[in-house]
């Protein structure tokens, strides 16, 4: 069985899990019967537990799919705490949903897995250790990846339904009034989290700091919560803002990065009132100070940013360069602080953000965005997801969803090492060609020959190469050669699903 | 069949619509499926239309379930312009669901009652013709009363399906993300019409002011919104403020809030922290002045004010007398203003303040509250609902749900003009005599006996005399005599239902 973009799917996992194929990026208007949690009623007394065992122990049963959500990154002091008392506890059979996985959760999923506790999977990605177990079989069932307007539709639509939710807030009043602004370990907007705390049966806070009956804002409502769980730290302050939102010093990103704000300045959605989304990473956070002046210049400011919030582009909303900042996660403590501060930060959830089958996402407004790529092919499908050597080791994050804008650039060199970035076929499609507009390298731009009005708009960019992509990718062959084509067993490891839910593309095995 | 009120219940109706009689004020702690609403998938475009003819026509279907919300009170101009489009379109046999029933759309009802439109009604209340109208046996099914929270009960559990929601809003951008702060005809929180936003199929906004995407902050969501209609006026502010929110000068009225004021103090609930809900009506308003004396007084401030908000309540919020403002509904403009400058005043929707089958409201926390009484008999049920005449002209509003506090004081005086308001039977129980604790009147107060603990604390107050409720009734016989029993037919106009859903008092149809 292939889907329509070429990929080869497993015909007996997709009749048994009754799974579609992935079509187009078109989605059309379907009508979608929401689900809602089973709430236990209460007039608020005994929430405020001492015991987590207690409460997992209550509340966590075999078979069962319990959440987390990823704000904290890898600072995050929760996740590890409440898995290391469900695998003591030899409970069996669960299936994991968070948001997303890091790097510090990694150790325990997979001593989970290896005991049995954990027997299915869905995130938004994994990457290190645990994405080398799963690419290796390390995983009885697929794990599903899904973007994070797709986890809010699947969690919306009853895919995904979560029975019992541990979310880790940097602050709660004793009925579960929550936000994550106040206290020591801080991440601003709790975009993803707001997802779980509206739709799972049972929800659990857990935080280091209760103040005083009722907390607001409250971002997380005493109405959706069952548990506040007192601990000792829910996270590390440190490390709760990305790595990847360094400042680029790189010559390369530098000009992957300029010649991004060329594209963007001379398309025609550079005008009042354009919104934009540039995300993390280092190229993709120097085309906002690029921007910045470009709007400066031009005398041009934007209705709204959107997307994974960085100081730059709340810089930008207090300099009064953007009207509106949409805010689902917050990528350092400066984006943090100013949603605190700017009540033109609003904090939206995902499905807000991203559901495509809502009354109209965020992303669905967005006229430009920039989004990165491990590798992106000749057709211009990109690939966030596994390495060229087919280990799992990235996330769909918001990408398929984001790239729904009417401009969507990928920035990325054209090679990395000894690897290219532009290759004939990407190992996994996370994110369709159809919706990709233009590629940046360092060398030169390559844009989607369906978009005629944009090869017409910026055939004569100063200083910028026009190249068509299949030129991009032997130019990248040409530097690093040919790479052997990947071994794969025939087991399917993990399932890349579409933000409709489609299948996009199936991860195999990777041979030792 | 008969509750434990003691009231007579129709055995045939409460067995066809399946009905449980009242029994306790106690709720327990059931577990409920929540309902969600079908969602028509869209990326937001050909939301913002020009005709609600064609938005009527295309949305509202024979037999469905409409709904529109109060905050407008008085000065409500949408629900005339929808409700004539939709008598004159000939759909027939619709449930009319609205949060309650303002003076302005009386006629329009009875008309659409008349020819067929409306068939069926729940509301908090109904006043003037449409209560004489619907007392007489004006329409064919009885009526459905519920409370504030209630409501939000009956909407979260599936009692009430929504079909299509007509709300409307001082603000909304293309998208429907709106609030209640800004624009002409603002009443600041939207805390009502929240439910119907979230739970209804299709959701209509309607606007006199479109203002740049995205709006924020957004109390009703784009999530949410089917579709935006631009209209000349949504509504009067000058007539948004309720009439039940002046000062009063009444020296009767005087009397009753002082007393009240004392027994609060008075209380073993008058302590740092404390909550409270004092609502409208003259006395009531006059309480938050002598409370705030009071708290200057004795170094008190309260934790957080509740309910229907008034300017009283949100100037203590800005003289640091109270920490939070936790709101509904605002009563007057200076309130409405207060949420949008402060943002400790907090917009609660109808769940969060009152539902009683979720994980705790806000009701559930208070400690004080002052409710009045168009009837209080010597059980202590306490009647808002219906004339002394029969005549339903009143509404539940949060009597019920307030009721909970665990000092609920009722504030009335002890006759109206020719009419007993200490009754020996109230004409129609709306909150049960459990939920009741004093009964203050110009004459003196009554404590309620199960409350030994406040005969204690209260016995001894200066200037203020305690009476039994049988004392306080015979008084108020004594100075205006035994009315004659009101003449009823079989018919039953109206059911109550207590906050929990079960059936607390029926309504006869009057005799002419």
């Amino acid at each position: 069985m292939k889907n329509s973009v070429e990929r080869e799917l497993p015909e007996n996992i997709m009749n048994k899990l009754n799974l579609r194929p992935y079509k187009s990026t078109e989605i059309g208007n379907p009508e979608i019967q929401r689900v809602a949690p089973k709430v236990r009623t209460t007039t608020g007394e005994g929430k405020l537990v001492e015991s987590l065992e207690k409460v997992v122990k209550d509340n966590v049963k075999n078979g069962m799919t319990i959440s987390f959500h990823h704000h904290f990154r890898n600072g995050d002091f929760v996740f590890n705490q409440v898995m290391r008392i469900i695998i003591d506890s030899g409970i069996k059979e669960l299936t994991l949903a968070p948001s997303s996985l890091t790097g510090v959760m990694n150790n325990l999923v997979i001593e989970a897995i290896k005991k049995g506790t954990i027997t299915a999977i869905t995130s938004s990605g994994m990457r290190g250790e645990l994405g080398e177990f799963v690419s290796h079989g390390g995983l009885k069932n697929p794990v599903v990846f899904r973007s994070h307007g797709g986890r809010a539709r699947a969690i919306e639509e009853g895919a995904i339904k979560i029975d019992v939710a541990f979310l880790g807030v940097p602050n709660a009043d004793k009925l579960g009034n929550a936000n994550g602004m106040e206290g020591n370990a801080v991440f601003g907007s709790l975009g993803y989290a707001l997802m779980d705390a509206q739709y799972a049966n049972k929800v659990v806070l857990l935080t280091d700091n209760l103040v005083p009956y009722p907390n607001t804002p409250a971002s997380i409502k005493q109405t959706q919560v069952d548990y506040v769980v007192k601990v000792d730290k829910v996270g590390d302050p440190d490390k709760i803002g990305s790595g990847a939102t360094r400042f680029t010093k790189d010559p390369k990103e530098l000009k992957i990065a300029k010649t991004v704000n060329k594209v963007i300045v001379n398309s025609p959605y550079f005008k009042n009132g354009f919104s934009f989304q540039t995300g993390s990473g280092g190229a993709a956070l120097a085309v906002t100070r690029y921007l910045r002046q470009s709007m400066i210049d031009n005398n041009i400011k934007a209705s709204f940013a959107l997307g994974g919030i960085t100081k730059p582009t709340t810089d930008l909303l207090n300099e009064g360069l953007i009207a509106k900042v949409m805010d689902v996660q917050d990528f350092d403590k400066g984006a943090a602080e100013s949603m605190h501060t700017n009540n033109k930060q609003q904090e939206i959830d995902a499905s807000w953000y991203a559901d495509p089958y809502n009354k109209g996402a965020m992303v669905d407004q967005l006229d430009v965005v920039i989004l990165s790529a491990l590798e992106i092919d000749t057709k211009f499908n990109v690939n966030v997801m596994s390495g060229s050597d087919g280990v799992i080791r990235g996330a769909v994050g918001g990408h398929q969803d984001a790239a729904t804008a009417k401009l969507t650039i990928i920035s990325a060199p054209l090679v990395r090492g000894r690897l290219a970035t532009v290759v004939p076929d990407v190992t996994t499609v996370v994110t369709p060609g159809d919706s990709v507009d233009v590629l940046v390298t360092e060398v030169g731009i390559a844009i989607n020959p369906k978009r005629k009005d944009l090869i017409a708009k910026l055939s004569k960019l100063p200083g910028v190469k026009i190249y068509s992509i299949e030129e991009l990718q032997k130019m990248a062959a040409k530097l690093v050669g040919t790479p052997n084509p990947i071994e794969y067993t025939d087991k399917t490891v993990a399932l890349v699903e579409y933000r409709d839910g489609t299948i996009i593309d199936a991860i195999k095995e990777v041979k030792k």
